[in-house]
């Protein structure tokens, strides 16, 4: 069997490239630029003022001095005349400054007098308070680059240089079919014998959360016929994920439905626990390709599985370049006996208390046990091989984004 | 003027009680729960098998022992026949346990013969491989508690329990004018004396990050009845956020606009840098209330006065109980010179090498410099008074959520 890392690399290796698309400034965070994004104006558009006050020569400026009120120039509004010695323009915060103001006095530091204003303060710096033309944005230059993460901050950078439709990454299509005779909606009450289908509403949160179009086509019952119906649709997006039917089992069909589509396995079980049934394969096309994981049919195996290897192919497709699981360290709050040929990916609850980090694995009672993931928000690493690892010893965790 | 803490004590007094709302599961990341939920089933709903193999009486099992296969059950039947000493069922993952089983031989561990199987394990411990009847979920007990949040793998358990429309708290309304005659759309190019609104996407992409349902309302011209007009209609939400036209300048007419429509001034400016102008009101009803917000006209301003205060409200509206705003500590890279009374909150740059964080100052060209904020993913807080932290103090940083 085949390492995470390898498996890993051999989903990398089939990633196709990005798809660059256009979406609208208002429903752009989240996304990736596709482009180098440049500004159609400068900014400030003039030299303006920081303050309300008064535009001044900055050596006319002393205390007490006296000088004449020439105009008030609201925003919106441009100056039309020109500072002289002894004269000053009343501003407000964002206005243009007139021609030849060296300085602008804050109008706190002033007092009024009609047609005159009395500065209240000692002297000013040449410049201050002024934002001269194109300080922070000059027409032409690139403003954010291809690969920029668009937070809502770059939403009011994108704004301010106009672009509206902004370049970015389109997010991958992925649909999910949830494999099992025994699976029923999460709207039916369970008879003998069924359980809700909970690992749909599972991936396609999961899927959703790290920025995939995700849509569930149901439950797949264990007829290939019908099975196959169901993947037919589910290739027709870029990812597809079933869960479930793929261990040893005796109605085990996803791998049979899979390869009737002509989808190529990639490889089938890995060393890892939990998810060691992970089977992956490609359909590929002149003009497209599809990715699938066969996901283990167990929600926490699913889960691993999902943010070990699904996350980062949905997030290469974005163009995210980062990581899905942030890995840190952590001191473990119990003894940990890690059993077996398998490196283990354990549900955990990580805590910070006065800077240092603790890690408490949970008390799962087995992969079905879905509830007491509530309490996980990372997942511990063990080594493969027997091994006790003590209470304190700091040990690998990857934080399980929320 | 107050301090930031007492400006929040004063938000904070004035919240209203969170709403309870229902929503449809797939919709439900990111909220939180406004009442506990009960499990409606036992899960698993009967003893089944965690592996794919042969259910056994446990003290059967010794290295090539052979026995006799009674039935082969699969996913979604039920075992019709009990174990009986030297007999084994053969089942799947999942799949229900006949009566009388005590271990599940994983079929990994077995070879077949027709009507019989070989063990090739030495020993098997009573229990292995089995999950008992309600060891995760038991049928009325809370499963999820009021307040927590709903991500991925709650959305997994909501599912598992049957609760498809999740009893969780409504997100508030939120309503933006961004205010100013200088100002055109960011689809116009600006002519002479113009610039984009880029506050208004700004806040409406971080309200929406928050949670909020915010809605822009436009560009409200410096005219007393166009301005009360919109207000009017913002009024109608539950916070009213109006960027710009509450500073000292000559045409803020935001106050005069709001006072007209009642709403109770709670304060108007404090000493926070950059922020000092903001202003906070609250209009109240017999059913109903609004908090308005009067932000600061430039991004910088906006950006940090938004964090601070709005961002709480939209938190605790929803059910949130945590900060906003993560704080930690993080040492300088560089030289800082803090002056004057007021606070600062400065954008930054928090990066994390070898488990050590540091933390940048941007190269900030004053409060209309919305470009530079694109490299900021925290805010650096400096105390009031002049002050020179050198390079290599540890600081307290606030890290903006992305």
């Amino acid at each position: 069997m085949i390492s995470v890392d390898q498996a890993l690399q051999k989903i990398m290796a089939r990633l196709s490239e990005c798809r660059p698309t256009e979406c609208m400034l208002s429903n752009s965070v989240g996304h990736i630029l596709a482009e180098d994004v440049q500004s159609d104006i400068d900014s400030p558009p003039y030299d303006k003022s920081l303050v309300d006050g008064y535009a001044v020569l900055a050596e006319d400026v002393k205390q007490d001095v006296v000088l004449e009120v020439l105009e008030e120039v609201l925003a919106g509004q441009t100056p039309t005349k020109s500072i002289h010695p002894k004269a000053a323009i009343q501003i407000m915060t964002g206005a243009p400054l007139p021609p030849d103001a060296s300085a602008v006095v804050m109008v706190e530091q002033t007092s009024r007098d009609q047609q005159k204003v009395i500065i209240h303060q000692d002297t000013i710096q040449p410049e201050a308070n002024i934002m001269r033309q194109a300080t922070s944005l000059s027409q032409g230059e690139t403003i954010l680059s291809q690969g920029t993460l668009i937070r809502p901050i770059e939403v009011g950078i994108l704004a301010e240089i106009g672009c509206t439709n902004v370049p970015v990454y389109q997010p991958p299509k992925l649909a999910i079919i949830s494999t099992g005779d025994e699976l029923v909606q999460a709207t039916t009450t369970p008879q003998a014998g069924q359980i809700r289908n909970s690992n749909g509403p599972l991936l396609q949160a999961l899927a959703t959360s790290f920025g995939a179009e995700a849509q569930s086509l149901g439950i797949g019952l264990d007829n290939f016929e019908t099975l196959s119906d169901l993947v037919a649709t589910g290739l027709e997006s870029d990812i597809l994920i079933l869960s479930g039917g793929v261990s040893a089992g005796v109605k085990d069909l996803v791998p049979a439905v899979l390869d009737r589509h002509g989808v190529e396995q990639v490889f089938h079980k890995l060393k890892l626990k939990p998810g060691k049934p992970l089977w992956f394969g490609v359909l590929s096309s002149a003009d497209r390709q599809t990715m699938v994981f066969g996901l283990p049919g167990n929600p926490v195996s699913s889960l691993v599985c999902f943010l070990l290897f699904v996350a980062p192919v949905i997030f290469r497709m974005r163009g995210k370049t980062s990581e899905c699981l942030q890995e840190t360290t952590a001191c473990l709050t119990a003894d940990f006996q890690q059993r077996g040929d398998r490196p283990t990916y354990f549900p955990a609850q990580l805590t910070e208390r006065n800077g240092n980090r603790y890690v408490t694995p949970l008390a799962w009672k087995g992969s079905a046990d879905q509830r007491t993931l509530s309490e996980a928000n990372a997942l511990a690493f063990f080594k493969a091989g027997n091994q006790l690892y003590p209470n304190g010893e700091e040990i690998s965790v990857f934080k399980i984004p929320s």
